[in-house]
């Protein structure tokens, strides 16, 4: 986590497009790298539909994220969006591609990496899977 | 947003039938028409199970839309899914298909369009994005 | 409802194996079988990033469960992570893929099969659903 799902018109993006792409938005987070997954998806035009229009034009983005429990923390939510929107922009707005994002919310504790249910956020343990970039046993009290 | 998901049979669908279904679940909406998404996706038998069992007969729909803060509203879900249910009915039950729907909540502070956070329902900002049917900057005043 | 989502390596798995994941993962259940839904997408490396890496060695499962009015209910979250592990271990783990599963939690009162909002948990009209393995119209007093 978080995981995104990108929906594109076929042909929009080659594989390094796809590599880069994934290397901008993995880098707005702070968290170990290896929890962010980016899965893209053709999407034929006849198959993408955005207000009943047939579309080759547009990009669809759904991504999870943890639920954050702070309420209406709205400074964050609007760093976050601006950190999204310049991730993207070269591979959407800059090509001429419309886009729409939207995240959904899902607990973090219903969560788990190769058996391993991950350590808390900003525990020893975590800065350990950080720096080493993957899932590892850990001691409880450090996690 | 909202955004259905359509994992239908290999060939179930012509281009012509989807084009029919994206506009009958569209015109569910009150909101603007392009805020409304829907993608098709071609799931072969052997890689769709309900109940354990392949099917090849079988309309999977799972989609998101935002949280309503109205807990329990019990009155407005029967409505909605009976009207999500009217506009189905001719590509699902009509054609011997069975099939299951579900809805997900996400928080309607986590979206963009094209860059633009988009107004707040019943704004000033947000009927002319429905008149005009599409997303262009506003003034925050009139959002 | 549950429904899982199985993103996998192209070639990861036969028919044979699929079916065998979707027994496996349907018995954690105690609901009807058929409201269990499984499906599996084939991911091209180039399309599948974990950590800005494209990967043929991983499995991404997102699935969507029905929120439980319990709050931190961890006993019961550590029993179903772990029978979840158990289900899948032999076509992960076992086969040297690596894996990351997360459950989003969605509305019960937001969900349909065959036109029918399906009885409440563990009601006579639900016992007799699980019996018969299907969906059918039932006395709402029972349900």
């Amino acid at each position: 986590m978080p995981l995104w799902n990108i929906y594109h018109p076929v042909g929009a993006y080659t594989a390094e497009d796809k590599q880069e792409m994934a290397t901008r938005i993995t880098d707005i987070y702070t968290i170990p790298r290896f929890y962010v997954g980016i899965l893209f998806h053709e999407q034929p035009k006849e198959s993408f539909y955005m207000g009943a229009v047939a579309r080759d034009d547009f990009v669809r983005i759904r991504l999870d994220h943890f639920a954050r429990h702070i309420s209406n923390d709205s400074e964050w939510t609007a760093g976050w969006l601006k950190k999204a929107d310049a991730a993207i922009a070269p591979f959407v707005r800059d090509r001429g591609y419309h886009y729409e994002l939207h995240v959904g919310e899902t607990p973090r504790e219903l969560w788990m990496i190769d058996s391993i249910r991950p350590p808390r956020p900003n525990s020893e343990a975590e800065k350990e899977w950080k720096l080493e970039n993957r899932a590892a046993p850990f001691d409880p009290e450090k996690g």
